[in-house]
């Protein structure tokens, strides 16, 4: 049996599945602090049976330099009580067997690169666009990683001509987290961005900011699919506005797949982060 | 005994080197059309004894997924005579010899990875800016690429504040090639970029620019190394610039080698892209 952590900065998601990377048990709960949640992770897991390997997805930043002390924590979250706790460390403590730790979105990435919309490519990029971004990416079945795992959801953007909006984060105002997130539109709106009508002129305004991103995602990473997931890509007209500003902004500088092919909405929808960390986990054994 | 070439849209580098790529001759001249400097490269290896292999960084765009019919050709640039031509084919009816074929700056980051500034990382970013800007990477000894080869010269920045200029890129107005290339500062100032003082506000303004794309690549890319070459990087206080606002930009988001170590110029200098060629040569015997 594998094991898989889908570990959100909102939610916790645990599943047990096979070797063919089919879901056989699963429960989710808020993400609360540390040792709460720790405890409703162990309580799930020590029901199953025979884990042979697990894989957890985690939101971050995170240490991933084996070689670093820092390596298996959360590092430098706003979440303050998850700031510098040590997930991998905590989780060997309970499981001895082997553990494989990567970011949320890099799980993700690994779901549809192996089983989602990327299956027959050599490279994907998976983006979420939610309460924060973030993204990461998969070339020739290793994730791009270096110094550190990548923050992408806080590069830095040109304001669309309309949008006098200075951003919402704290560390670099109107980055795309600071336009494009969930908070971002709600504080431009005074209300919930899941409350906002369909038809509410701030989704062409996101779609050009999503596109803006991509085009850069794509003249430095060159990948050949880019997945669009979390709560704000729900919104049913934002992918369409996301790849038509892209056609317009990237001006047929360089080639890439047809757009539709290339700019998708996660095949395995919710299931992306979870069934990555059970391929994760499948990788180690 | 190894070949190279370095293919310039201004000139054309050949040399010969040994298997520890020691230069032993060299030829430049500038590129003019295709036949007369096809002629000259052949002139100056059938002159050469047992050339064992080949590698050739080459302007682009150029065409380098194996199974494409374009491997090997130059592609879209805007050196009509160069467009569609295919270099790589035409060398290999001159040479039998395995030819390894690669972006001019990915030949650079290769001999920087291997011989230079970052012998010592996983990971290095070259960007060259001079009558263009461009970029390769290499991750874990292999070539950033995906769809294509990176174009991370054209990516959208916002402008500095204080510069109205709206780029010189047929493409994308102002993207950092639009707005810090030797044309955008001779566009601006009325004069060649070589010909400015040191103390010109230019400079300044071209820092901003870098800083801002370094910022991008660094949240993307997590490289180990930054190496920056190009003609405008001879200017000698861009450098200093470059690192002042990108630490500004980054505002510790995010974990990097500290930022003298992390930025520098070419330590090969203009050695870096000939010898490059030399290794991918190597690397096919």
């Amino acid at each position: 049996m594998l094991a898989s952590i889908e570990a959100g900065g909102t939610k916790f998601v645990c599943a047990v599945g096979d070797h063919q990377f089919n879901i056989i048990d699963r429960t989710s709960f808020p993400t609360t602090c540390p040792e709460e949640t720790m405890a409703k992770i162990i309580g799930f897991f020590d029901a199953c049976e025979d884990i042979q390997a697990m894989g957890i997805g985690s939101f971050g930043p995170i240490g991933i330099n084996h070689q670093a002390p820092n390596y298996g924590y959360i590092t430098s979250t706003p979440k303050t009580k998850w700031r510098n706790y040590n997930f991998l460390g905590e989780m060997k403590k309970h499981y001895q067997c082997p553990i494989g730790w990567t970011t949320d979105v890099n799980a993700a990435c690994l779901g549809e690169y192996h089983l989602g919309s990327a299956t027959d490519k050599n490279s994907c990029l998976y983006l979420t666009v939610g309460t924060g971004v973030g993204g990461g990416a998969i070339f020739n079945g290793r994730f791009l990683e270096g110094f550190g795992h990548a923050e992408m959801g806080h590069i830095l953007l040109r304001n669309h001509s309309k949008d006098p909006f200075q951003g919402s984060c704290p560390y670099h105002g109107n980055c795309l987290e600071g336009l494009a997130s969930g908070p971002a539109i709600e504080k431009r709106c005074g209300v919930k961005a899941e409350e906002l009508d369909k038809n509410h002129p701030i989704w062409e305004m996101i779609g050009y900011y999503l596109a803006q991103a991509l085009v850069n995602y794509t003249l430095i990473l060159r990948p050949e699919k880019i997945v669009l997931g979390g709560g704000v890509m729900s919104q049913s007209k934002v992918l369409e506005f996301v790849k038509k500003e892209f056609s317009l902004m990237l001006a047929d500088y360089v080639e890439i797949p047809a757009v539709d092919e290339y700019i998708v909405l996660p095949s395995l929808g919710n299931n992306a982060g979870i069934t990555g960390g059970l391929i994760l986990a499948h990788q180690l054994i």
